[in-house]
């Protein structure tokens, strides 16, 4: 078991209705908001009025249109002048985790005198940053209860993930119901990402008893939930399991103590949605089966044979690798029973820029040191599987 | 699913040599501080020479002999005197959980003009408190990662839960290699009381497959670790996974959005222990198994069906009582495999106060409105049992 310092001091506001708590948690941090949201499904369900009228007494500014896979420029260098201008005290963030990353950039760009890709691109350490509430409105990114954020910029085909301890938000609120509306697509999207974020820490040299059995929990928790909400799009128990599972993805407690993994699937996938800006559950849960088929070795297998058999019941008396190949199977099949495009092809990513990708990867992503090394040649190879 | 409103701000630093991080930590918080520990254990194992060298600039104010079942008075009293005289800017406890919930009492009524017990008691809110931070040197309580402490008051036979969100520890360090001294019983104690603690989670109407995955693996460690731990006191791996699997136990991490359990077997044993003094863990080994039996019904046998087959790996096409038998049966015999007296006359309680016991747990625990519900003769007939 390998030494960790971990803390987490987000408060999670959870259930039906805590919204309403929304103004006694928002007078600690001052009169001046931004509000930050994207493309108007927080309209469309009742809770961009509900906010504004909860927060009738506030100065608010808004930051609406960020979009998926959060760009640098416009959204966070909006957000950072004006926050900046306006003199903001805190960063209020409604909607999915896209929403939420590119206000943690913006937090932390607030505070900060020149370029805010100095931080983004960890050439300075933030000295301060914006406090930042938010309400989740996806089942997906733990974004919500971790301290990192991922931003694209464009022109670099560059997707970088950032992390600092200034960016936990101080209050998340998680209202189930909020997620009702989320399209079957995104539902399926959602569940894909926060499945890849336990496989990336799930597949190491070394874990626990307790560790692998709350990870085993929380695969078997979103694919059964996933469906559950798929069937029933306004079934509380299952989004309510399915937004709690997530919560859950990146902030480190499902692997406290184990060994470096090197996020594998996240490090490719980032290209994939940076050059062709596809949605990032769905890029994940397409490369995902190919890497595993790829990293399936004497050395891999029994972690494998752990997985296949403690979350898909396969039969533990089968041969290992057996056992590790219908497990793979598994995987892309339950992907595909939630209507996922299970090709690159199906996602609009054709042959010609693989090997570009696979060097940016390669070059940006650290994945020679991963559990199961990756060069560019196996990352091409991994690309090219999932064509 | 229940709602919920949850968070725990301490910082874990975990792992072999970690202590070397406490005067950066202590750093932070000013210049006297008030050392808490119990027998001399800390001593034994060098880990009292070692903070006092680490710390060597520091003001140093010192209350030792903290007992197991920590009491108000003289322990609790003295050190708010100690902490008022001194102007004490910080506390730092090391040892076992008893040390530390000792030592959240004190930091309470540091900060309060009128008789600390009225903060226990819950009489009156505490506005603020010292900062805590801890060396744990004991896996069992969790009170490294929660927010409250049992304090015992002889004269009264009153032992109290106290929580207040102002109580979570700022920073925990564990270093598992402060339990390779740790005696068998203690070992053994300790497993019994993380078990419980999840135990009195786990047995509820509602849990999620999260929840239940998460309690499940942490039960299995508890029982696997602890018997490698007996086995070999210095092996690590066992011994920083009992450790951690320990720090969750009540913090609720575990049951999040569970619904209400009302922990009977804490509320029982705490008398107990108030009436005469014996080990928590061992009181609560004692009574668990029975209280099960005693609750066992159509109402609640689904549970332990859960708990049989999922823990103890119980074949589940049984009959469901039988499951349920075979798995109390398992829960005594585990106990009993590590040597816990497994009698109350074993630990030097006899008949003679337990109607007295049962009264005032009754009168004070509230368990009429537990999952299963316990009226003083249910808990006469429970302590009865466990004769």
């Amino acid at each position: 078991m390998q030494n960790f310092d971990y803390q987490t001091p987000t408060r999670l506001i959870f259930g039906k209705g805590v919204v309403e708590e929304l103004p006694q948690v928002m007078s600690g941090f001052g009169k001046k908001i931004l509000l930050t949201y994207g493309g108007g499904s927080i309209k469309k369900i009742g809770l961009y009025d509900k906010v504004k009228e909860l927060l009738s007494g506030y100065e608010i500014y808004e930051l609406s249109d960020i979009k998926p896979n959060p760009k640098y420029d416009p959204s966070v260098l909006d957000g950072v002048r004006m926050c900046k201008e306006n003199e903001v005290d805190v960063i209020l963030s409604v909607g999915g985790g896209s929403v939420l990353d590119c206000s943690k950039a913006i937090a932390a760009g607030a505070k900060y005198d020149g370029d805010p890709w100095d931080l983004i691109s960890y050439k300075v350490k933030a000295k301060d940053a914006l406090p930042i509430v938010d309400i989740i409105t996806l089942a997906a990114t733990g974004s919500e209860y971790d301290m990192g954020g991922v931003i694209s910029r464009t022109e670099t085909n560059d997707k970088i993930g950032y992390m600092d301890p200034l960016l936990y938000p101080v209050v998340s609120f998680l209202d189930p119901t909020y997620t009702f509306s989320v399209s079957k697509k995104q539902t399926a999207a959602g569940c894909a990402d926060a499945m890849n974020h336990i496989m990336e820490q799930y597949f190491c040299e070394d874990s626990t008893i307790l560790n692998d059995g709350f990870m085993e929990a929380g695969l078997k928790s979103l694919m059964i939930n996933a469906r559950k909400c798929l069937e029933n799009p306004d079934d509380y128990t299952a989004r309510a399991e399915m937004m709690l599972t997530c919560t859950y993805g990146c902030n480190g407690i499902y692997s406290l103590g184990n060994s470096y993994t090197g996020w594998p699937c996240h490090g490719m996938e980032h290209a994939l949605s940076a050059y062709y800006d596809i949605t990032h559950g769905e890029g994940l849960a397409i490369i995902t089966p190919r890497w595993m088929k790829h990293i399936l070795s004497e050395k891999t297998v029994e972690r494998f044979v752990k997985y296949g058999v403690n979350v898909f019941g396969i039969d533990a008396s089968l041969d290992k690798f057996e056992i590790a190949e219908r497990a793979i199977e598994a995987t892309y099949k339950f992907f595909e029973s939630i209507n996922i495009p299970m090709h690159l092809k199906d996602v609009g990513i054709d042959e010609s820029r693989i090997d570009e990708m696979a060097k940016h990867v390669a070059d940006n992503e650290g994945l020679e040191n991963a559990w199961a090394p990756l060069m560019q040649k196996d990352i091409a190879e991994i690309f090219r599987a999932s064509l």
